[in-house]
């Protein structure tokens, strides 16, 4: 038996000149590539390479199936959208070594980092990012309300600039709209909130609006909300636009 | 007078695999390249290209060259390391478009984005970001003590996995003990805690403690310290070293 191996890789935002050099060259290297369907219909078709695309929510199961393939002597590469680390593939892939065939802790496991969303959406519309940031994910079915809300709480109070990913959930439909209840209770009414709907994909559209005037029933699987700190700010473009960015220096501009 | 443009580029932590294909483009058709020196220097020089290298601390100063060679007609790359959006030179470059000449506001100004240090320093470790995370500049001078202090308590106390740039202040040398003297009045003393060092450059070093055994003074203008949270966890390998990674869920592994 050869010694397999797995590469965890991020994909970035999109196109393909968003993914860096390193993660092109570790997918094209793969025997078997594993990730969500959509992930893996971006990458062509290679000859002699094996594509397992699988739902969504399905991570640890997906995870398990790269381990064995690599256990069984394949270079596999597990894709993720964005980076790999942020919300993604790479900490299902660990949870399953540590909880899985002890085997698994013998194989070469790499991560090859990614343009995370967050990132994207910030190159799009300035610079939100320019100061201190909080991101979260409201995905997960097992984090309780508790610590959300916990965590909203906190990083509003504390003033950060504020990242939302997977704000819709089908199960929990009223989630996102309870987290901003809790940031009008903190934050002031007129903080920049951004809906990024896609960003740098086919049918993107981004949202630029208020605390007081957002929607968040617009948010859907694709969106990444971002919330400004006091200090996030509009410049006016010479084009009738406006760039979005937070100042390096707390308070300086003031 | 044709009309210039701005690119703002990350380079990702240091590698050209770990540059975008976007980015490394974007670079080679620039005729002006302006950026901190060691940005500058990871460049080949490109025959008909300048190169306008400046100084640490001068980021303001260099986004108004960039705005003025644009506004001559120039294509200029502006250069940051990693993401130029996370505490680098996008926000320089707002700032400046906001408080100066009102013709800067008519330029073509794109962000490119890069790998942020965090993500380079999260995948070589595994997955530390794979749950909620907060990240913050150490390195700001006009940023008050009374508000470090703030943010650095809030995201403890809620249990975020945290990342500090720029760590290491000459100004300020202090500082980095008094952010430590705060983790450890609230975090628990084996939470897991790292000091990454020119990751993916030439002279990494990675030191992987706990919050109880951290000497901040280790930490250099190249370092990224990241603080786990509660859950974040160490995953023996099979050759004696370990993963480190954050479970997608709260509370499941308890």
């Amino acid at each position: 038996m050869s010694a397999g191996r797995i590469d965890i890789v991020g994909l970035g935002p999109g196109p393909h000149d968003l993914m860096t050099f390193a993660a092109d060259a570790v997918v094209r290297a793969a025997r078997d590539v594993v990730g969500y369907a959509p992930y893996i219909d971006r990458l062509p078709a290679l000859p002699g390479q094996m594509r397992h695309a699988s739902d969504n929510r399905v991570e640890l199961e997906r995870a398990r199936r790269a381990l064995d393939l690599a256990l069984g002597g394949a270079r596999v590469a597990v894709v993720s959208g964005g980076d790999p680390g942020v919300f993604a593939m790479a900490a299902a892939v660990f949870e399953a070594v540590e909880q899985g065939d002890p085997r698994w802790r013998t194989l070469d496991i790499e991560v090859h980092p990614g343009v995370s969303a967050m990132l994207a959406v910030a190159a799009r519309l300035g610079a939100p990012l320019g100061h201190d940031f909080a991101v979260l994910s409201l995905s997960d079915n097992l984090k309780p309300w508790d610590m959300i809300a916990r965590r909203v709480t906190a990083a509003a109070e504390a003033d950060f600039v504020m990242a939302f990913y997977n704000p819709a959930s089908k199960t929990r439909p009223h989630l996102i709209h309870d987290v901003f209840k809790l940031l009008r209770g903190v934050k002031a009414p007129e903080t920049i909130t951004v809906f990024a709907h896609a960003v740098s994909r086919p049918g993107e559209r981004i949202d630029v609006t208020t605390l007081a005037d957002a929607d968040p029933s617009v948010a859907n699987m694709s969106t990444l909300v971002l919330v400004g700190s006091s200090e996030t700010r509009r410049v006016a473009r010479g084009n009738g636009g406006c760039w979005i960015y937070s100042p390096r220096s707390y308070g300086a501009l003031r």
